[in-house]
């Protein structure tokens, strides 16, 4: 229609409104989205990429809103992904988005985009680490990756992000705390946020029982905890100055890092890509099902329903290895 | 040359020899490995799987004895696979089979195998699942799987197992306690042994601070803590019963857990013999790591990567998608 430049070159540009778009694209898995990517990728690899996970109710959004403004302050600029696993639509993030950007709004180095995640159905691809992709070659120089710490997502985070916060708050049961002890495994840095209220003490405390469980070699980094009240920005400084720490430690290692970051990416999407291609164009509608009732009920064995599908998809040649 | 039965049968017969020389089979990946499992698969899952992991130093080995022998008191017949990640070689772990076998030496009831773990270059399979195959269609009514608790291994185990049993031990320091936090997350049961010694109420209380951390549902399992001192059996039976307990608990839910056990291995299986046949048969030695350093570079993009080898294994038709 008009010889505007292309989204990519938007992007780029940090075009927010280009920024939004690439992002839907992305999360619609529209046809385009793998070329836009290819565009874009060259130029990423500088963003610092932060992911903060913690149970519902810790906090996280406020003290992330904190975070941004203090990065601001220190001339970073800011991308912000907050996964939101609780709406099943994306249009109910959107209000959320909007609340949220009132802060920044007159302020075009901060983007924040709240992302639904949908169900993972037959091995589709989270899409967080597309996502920050885009802030990246956007020229954010921090993007932060916010979830809900209640499952696969974390782990996803770890691969994608260079350091990981872990966000607890005290609570006063066990529904307060729908944290599962496996993310305690990610954390680089803790944070115990709401650090004013009864219990704080006890949840540093219960923190350090669990690290003391831990080995760590000379040298490696032992997560430190941080108490921050996020309402009023106490403690927020303190856990930047601890993850530039983190950052200065581990400098040495990204390239190595980066390298192990996009193997596992590699091999990731070979194999979901496969897995897609074989119940979209080998596989008839609910074979794939029925064949794994067939493996529960012991009437076929993993190898032979495996070897006959790889026959199918690859040739004969596939199958028999 | 002799007109003996095949393996398979064998096997299913409980033949000590032939139980060994299939689980040779299957550990060297001999090429008649999948035809055996295909003959054996039919007639498994009846075994109950119990997972017994832990850090080095635990007692793992002793308290897993003492369950043989107080699961033999109750009439069951029980395999052992005892995964050994410190032995580089099989031939290294031999001797320890000799060693623990004496206790039950005398007793055709009792099978136990250590298995040497092998780097998992290229996601290579861990063959604990099919070996717990072998011991399943040979009859034994409990398979006991033991792994020392560092990386992907639990979480193997929690695919496996029926139950897993968490094993932890007072210690004096970080040294002694090589268990990754992780590990909480897989327990259905705890386990404190050596619960004579100094450190056991506060390892306890460890554990339950850990467990506070985590959301329980109405109905849902709370994993218990069981004090055991293995060299001397006392708590054995009680940890039994525990056992015993969980499986009550979860036995409505066998059969979906079996069926989506065996949705996850054969996705597990098509991914992992996809990706050999491409590091094998599709790519030249050495270009899959070459690809990932120009990746890692930002000379390639990952989409661009693995559309091209998807198109170069399946035709043009597979990497379009």
């Amino acid at each position: 229609m008009t010889d505007r430049p292309p989204l990519s070159a938007r992007v780029r540009a940090g075009d927010p409104r280009a920024i939004a778009r690439a992002m839907s694209l992305i999360e619609d898995d529209h046809p385009g989205a793998p070329a836009l990517i290819r565009e874009l990728f060259p130029h990423t690899g500088r963003a610092y990429v932060m992911g903060v996970t913690g149970p519902p109710g810790a906090g996280k959004s406020t003290l992330v809103d904190k975070l941004v403004a203090e990065l601001r302050k220190e001339g970073e600029t800011v991308g912000v992904i907050a996964v939101d696993p609780t709406s099943p639509f994306t249009g109910g993030s959107i209000l959320g988005d909007r609340l949220r950007m009132q802060a920044h709004i007159a302020d075009p180095g901060v983007f924040i985009r709240s992302m639904a995640t949908r169900g993972h159905l037959g091995g589709l691809a989270p899409t967080t680490s597309d996502l920050a992709v885009v802030l990246d070659a956007a020229g954010k120089s921090v993007v932060v990756v916010e979830t809900v710490g209640v499952g696969q997502d974390e782990v996803d985070i770890v691969r994608t992000a260079d350091v990981s916060i872990v966000v607890l708050v005290p609570g006063t049961g066990d529904d307060v705390q729908a944290l599962k002890a496996g993310i305690m495994e990610i954390a680089d840095i803790y944070v115990v946020n709401k650090a004013d209220r009864d219990g704080a003490d006890r949840m540093v405390t219960s923190i350090e029982s669990n690290l003391a469980l831990q080995a760590f070699g000379d040298g490696q980094w032992r997560p430190p905890i941080v108490r921050t009240e996020a309402t009023t920005g106490k403690g927020v400084a303190e856990l930047l100055a601890t993850v530039r720490a983190f950052r200065a430690h581990t400098e040495a290692q990204r390239t190595e890092r980066l390298a192990a970051r996009q193997e596992y990416r590699l091999r990731d999407l070979l194999a979901r890509r496969f897995l897609a291609h074989v119940e979209q164009h080998v596989l008839a509608p609910g074979e794939f099902e029925a064949l794994v009732g067939r493996i529960a009920r012991r009437e076929v064995d993993p190898y032979t329903a495996a070897a006959g599908i790889l026959d199918r998809a690859l040739g004969p040649r596939g199958g028999t290895r």
